[in-house]
């Protein structure tokens, strides 16, 4: 199942995706044109791991990290599904990160990875803006760079564990204005959905709705005021943002 | 006005606290010895300083950082008063680290470190135990070593932040099985609670029950399992909790 949270008539509201609609409980739909697409959940919270793709690591010339290198992403920047991205009046070197984002669904201490499935609800998209500006210091990955509100996208819906047989054999891939610009896979994460949960739930208990952000492939470029950025996972859904500059007068 | 949150006769109560007394709404007392003390309220999210105080930076032997050093502290590590502190069966190097920390109030975006005090609810003693074991990597700060369920005491309650006339001359103490082992002041702090909410609020919007840990003065100890940590802001509170060993059979 493919669940989307929106906005229409005034109101909050969660509907099934079948195909290109948008139907609501009593069967009524909705224009996925012309709604307000919300993140397709409350996450609880927003885990991200950084280097989780090797050929990433080496574009940013950075080593390779042993253990997972984890962040937190402020709930304060996640937004929907053609929501804004505020590009700030100071950075000059943003750029995108579509990401396999993974759902908790049930409380997870000590699962092994060839359990960890178990416990996801399902799956979105991210795009895990940055802006490389703000890397002041050797503290990474660094909180400042990735957590402006609105350097969160997060959708467009949630897919049900169900309708994803192998979170480890989807293609990733970023357009930007229509280009493509990114490609990679998820066979390629260096530590796998199953791993990155045993790794975590060993000194933690994940919760429903946090959200855990598996990384970028190699092929980040930066983007400007302007550009549209369309971040896809295969089978996941694909996520479309504008860059819009900050107003001057904010 | 100070706050708490109790489990007492097989129910969550808040309660206010008068001297050494637990008072409900209706006047009924709870005595502070036999109830269950829970983090006085439901935090949205916990950001932490790292090195915000320069002599503990430079007991460690690190650099100060010239912009905050932030990491974000996982809900799963909350823990009240006298709840216990696990100590990791892999750990060999845990210890301490008392810290005021700051309740936000209300929606704070762009916010002057001048008027910052008027987005704070009030004030709490945080206990950012932490294990240097899982500094793995060079990413810090290191959310494993600060990210294991219970390694984040919050309490006894919440003062509200009319009973602090300033937050940037509290004594900060701690105490190691009575002996104290860690005294400083937040008149040290390298960014003020103002700069701080100034820092955070100018990329990100902080949100009600957000927490900011402000960092630890210099006297960081190591602990054990059967050590009883007493974590004292002053005017807010003296938070204990005890270091217990996991267990080897969970």
């Amino acid at each position: 199942m493919k669940i989307a949270r929106i906005v229409a008539d005034g109101r909050v509201r969660t509907v099934t995706v079948r195909g290109e609609a948008l139907v609501g409980p009593g069967g009524e739909q909705y224009d996925p044109e012309t709604v307000t697409w919300l993140v397709p959940f409350e996450p609880r919270s927003v885990i991200g791991l950084a280097l989780n793709y090797a050929a990433h690591a080496d574009e940013l010339g950075l080593a390779r990290p042993e253990a997972p290198a984890l962040f937190f992403k402020p709930l304060s920047a996640l937004v929907g599904h053609r929501a804004p991205v505020i590009y700030p009046r100071e950075a000059t070197h943003c750029h995108y990160e579509t990401e396999l984002a993974v759902v908790v669904g049930r409380p997870a201490r000590r699962v092994r990875a060839g359990e960890a499935l178990d416990y996801v609800l399902g799956y979105t998209v991210a795009n895990d803006f940055t802006c490389r500006d703000f890397v002041t210091n050797t503290f990474r990955p660094p909180v400042k760079a990735k957590g402006f509100d609105t350097f969160g996208p997060l959708g467009p819906y949630l897919v049900t564990r169900d309708e994803i047989e192998d979170p480890g054999r989807l293609a990733v891939r970023t357009w930007v204005n229509g280009t493509l610009r990114q490609e990679g896979t998820t066979a390629h994460l260096v530590h796998s959905v199953g791993e990155i949960i045993e790794y975590l739930s060993a000194f933690m208990t994940l919760e429903p709705y946090d959200v855990i952000l598996t990384g970028t492939p190699k092929g980040i470029a930066p983007v400007r005021p302007g550009d549209v950025m369309t971040c896809e996972v295969e089978g996941v859904g694909r996520l479309e943002n504008p860059v819009v500059a900050e107003s001057e007068t904010v």
